[in-house]
């Protein structure tokens, strides 16, 4: 039943993370290049947004962990 | 029957988080694109944003971990 | 019984509160980009409005607890 | 079967309530930072609607408590 | 089985209120926000739309309640 | 069986009704918003609407108390 | 198993005919409110479409009332 | 079994022939309301349209009137 | 076996062809609206057009036949 | 199990088909609508393509029929 | 079990292909209706086009006539 | 078993591939018929294209047809 | 069990992989169009990006060959 | 049980990390298109972004592989 859990919770965080970071992703990429000389700053941003939104799927693939070897 | 119940839970908060703080981010590197000189402003609005909406979600995570290890 | 009743409940509630405050945030921060001197009033409304949207939530996480601790 | 169903009725209640509300509160944030002489007005419309909104998935809440402690 | 339906019941009512319920309340307070000298005449429509609207969520309350309680 | 049936039944005339008649509400107010002068006529258009609209879920609701008493 | 059916059947019945309905209703207010000379016209022809539009939901009412007292 | 097949295929046919025949009569009041000298063969064409429009769905009813009463 | 098939043939090939042969049917009488005199044309069009649109789910009806009388 | 099988295969054809050729049929109708001189070569291309749209459903509707007297 | 199993192959194929191959259809007589000229290139490129679209629909239909004879 | 899987492979294999690829075709359709000059390079990007896109697809169905004759 | 996770496996497979690519495909075929003097290096981008959109949909058809043969 | 698990997890992954980042590529190709002369930079951040965007879903696949070694 675990098993089961474990693969829920792992696709629930890989299409949530992929749908979320690639639309930050995609938007940053639009905005360098209308202002290139930006780039620093909304790179800097885009990390630190990748990394809000992947937060929580991150506790999702650590409670897949835990629900495998348990 | 907890261990579904975690995976449930954590692949719910992970799509709903992912999609609703990739939004703001998505939405904040649009505006500080448009006005740098609102950086800082906007940067701030975006943590406490993030916060708020992530707020649920990790109450989600926290009942997945109870489930898991009860 | 009562534990998939627990998940299924924080799962909607966390989908539900990060789609809608998420939603919220974003239109404060497209706002305030535009009109910067109503930062104010508009941020103000902003924690207003997000705890008015995730007051039903906030009872789902409740029922949640009650429902895992039953 | 009971937990089950309050575990139903709360979901749909949050998920429900918080787009709802999320969209009158958002309408109110976009309107109020084109026309900020209106704040007042419109924001004592935006407590009444959220009220109005809110209405019927308070019960659901309701309902969910008592078929949890039935 | 009772119990299941007045949960369905019940969540529908909410999911179907709120949305319902929210458009009318968007569309009243963008209005008022355009035309302010209108206010009085939209908020007593909005007043008998959300009536209107709400008027079979409210019977799927009360049917829920007798489900409930029978 | 019945209990069940009256739950579906009357979930569906909820959200049916409730998402049908918000429609002609929303348009109305909207309507009204611009023509001021034709309030009178609109808003009788918009109770024949309600009236035709929620006729069929009214006799949903019907069917349900029939399937509850049954 | 009547009953059941009976359920599916109205509640198809109410949505599609709610939705359906609500969509002839509101787009002939929208026409009135920019012609208001063709109101007679219009509004018969509404008359005309909202019974075209709710002939066959009206069957299923009825079959839904055969499945319940069969 | 022959009764949950009476559902289904009635539910079926009010929800496509609702939502068909409404859209052909919204475009047809459209169409009125903009060439108003037209209306005479348009609501000619819109019979026309309706009637090929439930030609199928009448069928349905008729297969679920076979299904209730074999 | 059989009788819960015919339905699900026909409920498909009641929205298929209500949904098909209404797009064809509107967009018809949108166009004559805007050139009158090609009416005779379009209108031969629209009848071969629908003809072959609702050719395979008048066979989807012939099958639910001879599934209700095997 | 081939009676629900034929159900599902022809069901398929009629949704997918409907849907399929009534797009090519209204964009033929646009378009005659637009360029009245090209009416032939375009209700010939209409042939051809409704030909090349249907061929797979009317497999289906083969591959039915021998499910059906297998 | 293979009965159904060629039912969902070949329902899967039938909508697929008649929706893909619809769109290429609809948007190539599209194109002709703009530029008559290149009626010649455009149709050989839609027989191309149509046929690569259904190479993978045929192929599903195979193995359905497999699933039902084996 | 494995005759079931074989049908959902195939099914997916022949829905994914047919609107991908009939999306290369009607964008290569739609710019050729804007640049004639440039039709040999695109028609030979929309080979490559294809090919692409129905790699994965192909793969699924020879795994389809391991399923069948295992 | 293995061969319908094989199929499951397959079938997500190539519908992500198929409409990704498609995705990629049509959008440099539709950039070749409007600069064909970039086509040397979009066309080199291209074929990155689609290995680079490939590469977990083939890792998923590995897992489905190890699952058939097993 | 690992082995549908392991298929779902793949699953979920495929469609996730193909669909999202397509969109990264496709982003990227659009704005190369229009500034050649950003191709070194965004073709950098292309990279990166893929990386991001495939760091969940390939923890997925990394599951996977322990689900059907396990």
């Amino acid at each position: 039943m675990g098993l089961i859990g474990a693969a829920i919770a792992v696709a629930g965080a890989a299409i949530g993370a992929a749908l979320g970071s690639s639309k930050v992703v995609a938007k940053t990429i639009e905005s360098i290049a209308r202002q290139p000389e930006m780039k620093g700053q909304l790179q800097t941003l885009m990390y630190i947004g990748v990394g809000l939104v992947e937060a929580i799927p991150i506790m999702a693939v650590v409670i897949a962990f835990i629900l495998v070897f348990q």
